[in-house]
């Protein structure tokens, strides 16, 4: 009979979509150059050059029906062994294609690795402010989210409360570095501390409590900043990588999980994962999309404009009263509303044809999240509409 | 903490692989083109000769961030609405773009049409001999599957057992026709009377029992075999499709959910399939493949050598004694094994080179499968392979 929980999801409204709705009734009427739409976490930049030319390649070089036959559950040797040379390269650590399994996307990849270490019943901790969609990703297998409520000075972890949280139903702990929303990269020293603690209370509580890292920023990282390797720091640590942002193919729904092969049972978790594919309905990412990943996982799309981006916004915002942690990556960044109610304060930036969202859903009331994916020109005309929301709450 | 669920699952070991296995063992000895493989349902045409071109247009003529960017929830609208035009073309049903929704293939169409129609703790009722990948799709559900044993007289539906099983918890009715592994297509009678028990048992039951029509096959019936649109005979019919086999694209995993405009709640139905993605970790097929399957939906590969295969070997089976319901599509036949044990007839088969697979995890023990899906030459050189074998057993 029709489900009554998915029903009663229905009624749940993304509060982006939202708030991209409302920018987009506005630029119906004034034109969308004139809005300054920073709702949407869309790669803003072309997938790399020679990207039409890898697919040439592929299309009229493999045989059809070896190119678009079965991948095998695993996912493609080939590419499997071409992403773990790929890592092992960047990253010192022995990676091979037993400890990568691919999926569609990192949304997939969360939905393999929370079923591979977590069962209902069973607690998963991560920090505000969190991307939203970790909830039904994780509540979706029967597992309970946990939030440590954020740090805002400096938007790293609170850790005398996730030691609070940490108990004998904790099954992992999943982190986001570089940060959506708050465009933070985890210091080396975070890192460190994270998995002294995760190290000890695994040991104090008898079983492994799996650091689940979810990587789709990874390759967005600013000049000078510190972006320690999580899987360098810690052993029983879970990737979740996206292809969407570093190649700019968000809608090819390509990435893995890829396991540290000095995890504990790490061969066992990649093979769990071809068994979870099984009951929610994945069964491999598209062939030629994996094809396409695997030749094309050591590059990347121009990604300066992030950087750019970032600069300036940041130091205009500031400049003009605005209180925001440097991002260090991403394209997103985190300033404290202007009032203490951020749902009020993004309806008020729309009148100033800025469409912003507020950081409750990112569970961090009184913030708001500006997504800078979007060309130079446009963040610059936006200065003077942040400028005169400033003056309208009397900066 | 690793979930004992998905790690008791690594004991299971398909069948059909192991078949598979000890025929690539066979062929590593003797040469693959000695071996007659009949284990894997893997199409041997190539995709239809158009497709490079399509790709072409689409990575030379979009523009980057949108051919790649993401797709909405239920899938792109343009894709979304070619396959409801091509559908209303073929079948008559008012189809609209939103009575589809996009999905990774039909293994994730049923994961997404199961859930919406049946909770934990409700039952979904097949018929033997049915696609093993049902157990784990439908479990993965929390939804308990209930076999129909086969009519094997004429791999038809055995309507008394049928109506004896529905209960209040029966939430819907799972058919695949054509049919894997038998290569029977349901009769208009069949469905006729299929779409009656279903009318007057909701009506009783005072809750519709939705049919849920697994149709990978559709597109491959022989010349002369009735073919029934089955939701032109039951308005609460969700089609689950994939252009696995009638485009040879499988590994590029392209499907949908299809739901009857006439079937009650069909819009929620549709939407409610964009929260199960959230929870299953789904987030749409890939969007260069989406524009591919939506400009290519009315064709097909060239499909004959399926039909060529099936009348050569049925004819060429029975005549040497072999006792087999004659195919009407798909690109599988399911005789009688010539002894009760078809786990033991398939062993005795390798001994001639046969790759085949018994019945048994189809819920059908007695009878076995091939997959016919090869060059014609090699299905007519296993003939001498099939007749030595039934020697053996005394034909």
């Amino acid at each position: 009979m029709i489900s009554p929980k998915f029903r009663s999801m229905l009624k749940g409204e993304s509060v982006i979509r939202k708030m991209n709705s409302q920018g987009n009734a506005i630029a119906e009427k004034i034109g969308a150059e004139n809005v300054f739409d920073f709702s949407i976490g869309n790669p803003s930049v072309p997938a790399p050059e020679n990207l039409n030319a890898v697919f040439e390649e592929l299309l009229t070089g493999m045989d059809s029906v070896l190119l678009h036959g079965y991948s095998e559950s695993h996912g493609i040797l080939e590419v499997r062994k071409q992403i773990a040379a790929s890592l092992q390269k960047r990253f010192g650590i022995p990676f091979s294609y037993r400890d990568i399994f691919m999926t569609s996307g990192a949304c997939a990849a969360m939905a393999h690795a929370v079923r591979a270490v977590a069962s209902p019943g069973e607690e998963i901790i991560t920090f505000a402010p969190y991307f939203p969609e970790y909830k039904p990703y994780i509540e979706g297998a029967g597992v309970t989210l946990k939030i440590i409520p954020a740090d805002t000075e400096s938007f790293q972890i609170n850790f005398d409360l996730l030691e609070q949280e940490i108990s004998e139903k904790t099954a992992a702990v999943l982190i986001n570095t570089p940060n959506n929303p708050s465009g933070v990269v985890y210091s080396t020293e975070t890192v460190k501390r994270l998995a002294a603690l995760l190290t000890q209370k695994s040991e104090e509580l008898g079983h492994t409590i799996y650091l689940i890292s979810d990587e789709p920023y990874r390759e967005i990282v600013f000049a000078g900043v510190d972006n320690p390797f999580v899987s360098d720091y810690y052993a029983d640590t879970i990737i979740c990588y996206s292809f969407s942002k570093s190649l700019s193919l968000p809608g090819e729904r390509i990435g893995y999980v890829a396991v540290n092969p000095a995890c504990s049972m790490a061969e066992l978790i990649i093979d769990m994962c071809a068994q979870i594919s099984r009951c929610i309905g994945h069964n491999c990412p598209s062939s030629l999309i994996q094809y396409v990943a695997g030749r094309m996982c050591g590059e990347t799309s121009d990604l300066t404009v992030y950087e750019t981006n970032a600069r300036m916004l940041y130091k205009e915002l500031t400049a003009m009263g605005y209180t925001c942690q440097e991002p260090g990556g991403t394209f997103y960044m985190f300033p404290k509303a202007l009032e203490e109610d951020a749902m009020a304060f993004c309806q008020k930036a729309l009148e100033y044809n800025l469409v912003l969202v507020p950081g409750d859903s990112f569970g961090c009331p009184g913030y708001f999240r500006i997504s800078y994916c979007v060309q130079t020109e446009k963040a610059e005309r936006s200065v003077e509409a942040f400028k005169k929301l400033a003056k309208a709450y009397g900066l």
